[in-house]
């Protein structure tokens, strides 16, 4: 099994770090995430590493929506790390995680007046999706007394392939201005009083298994950059958004490409680009997945079998903290983790405890024989897990723990059912006899 | 268009009951979940009335997933109403709504020994989902000093016309215990000295618009009725679960069954068969979304729009609030709130704030000449709405309204940034420069 190098098997158990996944299930329970902090500052050091080796101008911002757990957002900022905002929540928790503001991008293709009135406070540059956004935009920094550093979302009209639903970068996607009206649209960006178009800005999709894409995305963008620096637009920066896919077939030796094959399949492009532009931009990256998917396991503890058509296996997690499975048919490796060396013979089927049909994390996968009381790994759990998470069918969500070396410690604390009534109201009409 | 009778166009605005949803937007804000109260109490009372003129000894159990929230539970209990519960969440909120534990049934084909503790504890009946969770009930309840009352989850092996993710009762689905295994299950738990059988359960799925397969998963149950009747079991209940759809295509006047043609298609079944078996036992009914689904509509203000390959009607509600669409292409109706009357000649597509390309909540919809400002209705948002939601993208959860007559209040208040952050902790080695 093509597992990560913090992932390992020793005497019959899963370990990740320098920790037994059955110890923290016994200590801190389950359903559990588990998140390395070693893993993502290794990830973030070798994908700067590589980009800085081809360009030394370069800026990471980490895509928050992937995990925007605090204690993950604050040690990206420690290594240097900006983020990819979504919302004003993520702007919010990026800030607190001490990240700066120049170091942010406020990217989205529907952003409310305060939205983007919060962006301008804070002075953090904002990826403008359309025409109505740039005019509101505008607006809003005027009625400030602000200037807004822009870039403008460039849907580049690439076909990419991964799941449809997270193909950013389609000519039929949501986001983004066609190539074709990017020109205009600096144009009547460099005519705003309150707008200073300082970049440029683009995202293919996301779990992209192969660089080429990239490159063409590229090649794209750098035709535009020599247009618009043609027209007097002076960029700062080159954001050519994130995408990197991670291997999760890992039973089947899947593999991704590394941060060095994407910055030389990428940046020779992107600096030939510059050069004929005459500039020399910084070059900001949005990695979200290939930071922090394996970082992270979802330990779920197994509450019952049943031999049926399937083998289920039925556990205490389900699409309720990891909908990955339920709602893309995503594929995520299972690892009996107290009996990790022990011979896979049973072809099963595990289950979580939503009341729908679709509530499978894995289906018809070789596992050892298991019963109640043994635990189940979910790997590659840390892009889109707890951050996707729900409280359906009323459950409370898990704990988050999080390791550095031989020390573990709660980054979100289980909720209970006071967590999941604390906003509820009661209407006056039904206040009467309680 | 094939609106429900709370449901009216007034001057140009969209109502609900005696409600402009434009004053409501302003009042509240969006986005925002607008709960008729009034319309679930009718649509109960209409699907009690019409059971109860087949057969008097109807009890109906709310599928609580379907509106978690304490105030819709609250009014249904204030009718009589108990609830088919799935988690010990739901229980627990069940009982605070004031609804009797023998009302209850504790669903799920995943339980923990936690949630059968507080079953027998509560004295709330469980639907038994395997031969292993039997045994591990028999052992809670010696433990407890109790007797635990308990049905089987049949798996009647219907072929239903509906979502695949959601049919429940196909021989391929993860719920319940083959019908031909059944009469052993029961030898069994006759042989338990802590377990009663006194009911018999299953579910055949969801969004179901035809009576037939209710008519045929009737029949596969009253058979294995007669044959465990006859075997000593004394049955104070049958349960044939919920599942009835409603007509969400309504621009294209898509019709449902009512309970009345439920009633007529599916009780005469039931009165045979116990009639042949010799018992009188209570008729339970589990039904979710044809209760409460068209009670609620979302209400979503429009941040912009974008004339591109697609009209985008750039929306602050997504498939954090509303996740139907995005996870099982579900059709929702939608309608401009402020603009109900004019008419519809642009070809919209509806987009959410959320960064996936799946985040549409309606594709190419035609609607009226739309702009920043402008108020979007989706309707029939009632189940498995806000009780699928989630905070993906760092976006704090909207409030939910719900109203009486003239009146409306709260039933959860929005969330804010603090309520993302406040299960956060920081682990210890994170705390210095702090």
């Amino acid at each position: 099994m093509n597992l990560p190098p913090h992932i390992t098997i020793r005497h019959d158990h899963l370990w990740i770090g320098e920790h037994d996944t059955v110890e923290l299930a016994r200590t801190w329970g389950t359903p559990l995430y588990v998140t390395d902090q070693d893993r993502i500052e290794a990830c973030y050091m070798a994908c700067r590493d590589a980009l800085s080796a081809e360009y030394p101008r370069v800026r990471i911002l980490y895509a928050a929506k992937a995990n925007g757990n605090l204690a993950v957002l604050r040690a990206l900022a420690a290594l240097g790390a900006g983020a990819d905002v979504f919302s004003s929540g993520e702007l919010h928790l990026a800030l607190a995680a001490g990240m700066q503001p120049g170091t942010l991008l406020f990217n989205g293709s529907s952003k409310s007046r305060s939205d983007l009135a919060l962006a301008v406070e804070r002075g953090v540059p904002v990826s403008v999706d359309s025409f109505d956004e740039l005019g509101q935009l505008e607006a809003v920094a005027a009625a400030a007394g602000k200037t807004a550093r822009i870039a403008f979302r460039v849907n580049p009209a690439i076909d990419v392939p991964t799941h449809p639903k997270i193909a950013t970068g389609l000519a039929t996607s949501k986001f983004g201005i066609a190539h074709h009206l990017i020109p205009t649209a600096y144009r009547e960006a460099l005519s705003c009083a309150h707008i200073d178009p300082v970049g440029i800005h683009c995202h293919i999709g996301s779990q992209i298994l192969d660089v080429e894409p990239f490159a063409r995305a590229c090649e794209v963008m750098m035709k535009i950059v020599r247009e618009i620096t043609g027209m007097g637009v002076r960029l700062e920066f080159v954001d050519l958004g994130g995408g990197l896919g991670i291997p999760y077939h890992r039973g089947e030796g899947e593999r991704s490409p590394n941060p060095a094959d994407y910055a030389r399949a990428v940046i020779p492009l992107f600096r030939q680009g510059i050069r004929e532009a005459g500039i020399s931009p910084e070059l900001w990256i949005e990695p979200g997945r290939s930071l922090v998917a394996d970082s992270t396991l979802l330990l779920a503890g197994v509450n019952s079998v049943k031999p049926a058509h399937r083998n289920f296996v039925n556990v205490d997690a389900g699409f309720n903290l990891l909908v990955r499975p339920a709602m893309y048919d995503s594929w995520h490796e299972v690892i009996a983790a107290n009996r990790a060396g022990q011979e896979r013979k049973v072809t099963c089927t595990v289950a979580g405890p939503i009341c729908e049909s679709g509530d499978i994390l894995a289906h018809d996968r070789l596992l050892p024989e298991l019963a109640a009381g043994d635990l189940i790994a979910v790997l590659d759990a840390g892009a889109y897990g707890f951050a996707m998470s729900s409280q359906y069918n009323s459950r409370p969500r898990c704990p988050e723990i999080i390791l550095k070396g031989r020390s573990a410690a709660l980054m979100r604390r289980g909720e209970d059912i006071g967590d999941l009534i604390r906003t509820m109201e009661t209407p006056p009409w039904q206040e009467r006899g309680r």
